[in-house]
């Protein structure tokens, strides 16, 4: 086979994989309630808010890199499914589960490609740099805009309490200042409406 | 209510309303056939192949500028539903449903945003630009793909001919000419198996 065409076989090959990220619920709703959103779609849409809300973020940043980190964030639960944040049981192998999917996923793009992306999910995780900062930010900021619309969500259905909540958006306080007042207005609401425990 | 306060309401109140994306069907499937894929999910999909297929377009692109075009590309459908590519009768009020959409959704942004939004989309439409052909051959790409892993998918379903199909993926011979020799082979093999009409 020509080497371009082995190239784009491939790209391909990835992106028909990746598919599959459309079929991993997340344990978040839309925000109308009406059924478990999907990897795929919260992927668009916290890409979508980092468009708009980059004003807030708590340093200048480059918001092509945000974007490339946000759309491959959580492509490794094609084959480590998602894990629900406050399950201590579940996030003690999280890491090695997701680094696995990692080696196998990226590694079905040419060579460079899949370096390229890996590195960009590598610094989402890591969650060191400005850009890998505010995009978990973000990650976190679309559960709480679920919660929020869902008389408090996953946050009422487990029976998480307040400073677990605020322990989980710490990373908005850090990454997105801007939008800290909002997530502190949204978890006091939650508290006084009883979706939130003491 | 202070000015920074309300630009932010409006902010959110975009990302919500938009939410709604996650609920627009559209004719094509998963690739794995289980069920019709939303334009929330198919709008991160082809986001990501703008990533992986870049070098495949026919000039020199601005990738942050597409990532930005099809990340909005589909959010008038919010209103307009989505409107199947092979059905003429639709297609007759697309444009104007379209507009009408475009108008409300994005005047949900403070102005400026919502100005720069808007004329993202107002550019993918256009398809006239470099990013905006690239973009467009992209969501072409994707139709074709679903398709091709589905047994012809829409195409046999809506007896869509050979010589219909191949007009319809004419953006992707302007837009990503590197991707030409592909696309002709998806569809001599559809032609072949049944799948597209003479």
């Amino acid at each position: 086979m020509q080497e371009s065409l082995v190239r784009l076989t491939r790209q391909l090959s990835f992106l028909v994989e990746v598919d599959k990220l459309k079929q991993v619920l997340r344990q978040t709703s839309l925000i109308d309630g009406s059924r478990r959103e999907n990897s795929a779609e919260h992927s668009w849409h916290i890409a979508l808010m980092a468009l708009v809300l980059a004003e807030h973020a708590g340093a200048v940043v480059n918001l092509h890199h945000v974007l490339v980190m946000l759309l491959v964030h959580d492509i490794v639960e094609v084959d480590a499914g998602d894990t629900f944040a406050f399950d201590i049981q579940a996030n003690a192998t999280k890491a090695e589960r997701e680094q696995l999917a990692a080696a196998r996923i990226f590694s079905l793009l040419p060579e460079e490609q899949g370096k390229l992306l890996r590195s960009a999910w590598d610094e989402f995780e890591a969650g060191v740099t400005a850009e890998a900062r505010f995009a978990n930010a973000l990650d976190r900021l679309a559960g709480l805009l679920s919660n929020q619309h869902n008389d408090g969500g996953t946050w009422r259905r487990h029976h998480v309490s307040r400073e677990a909540v605020l322990r989980r958006m710490e990373p908005i306080r850090e990454g997105a200042p801007g939008l800290w007042p909002f997530v502190m207005q949204v978890v006091d609401e939650a508290a006084a409406s009883g979706a939130l425990g003491a």
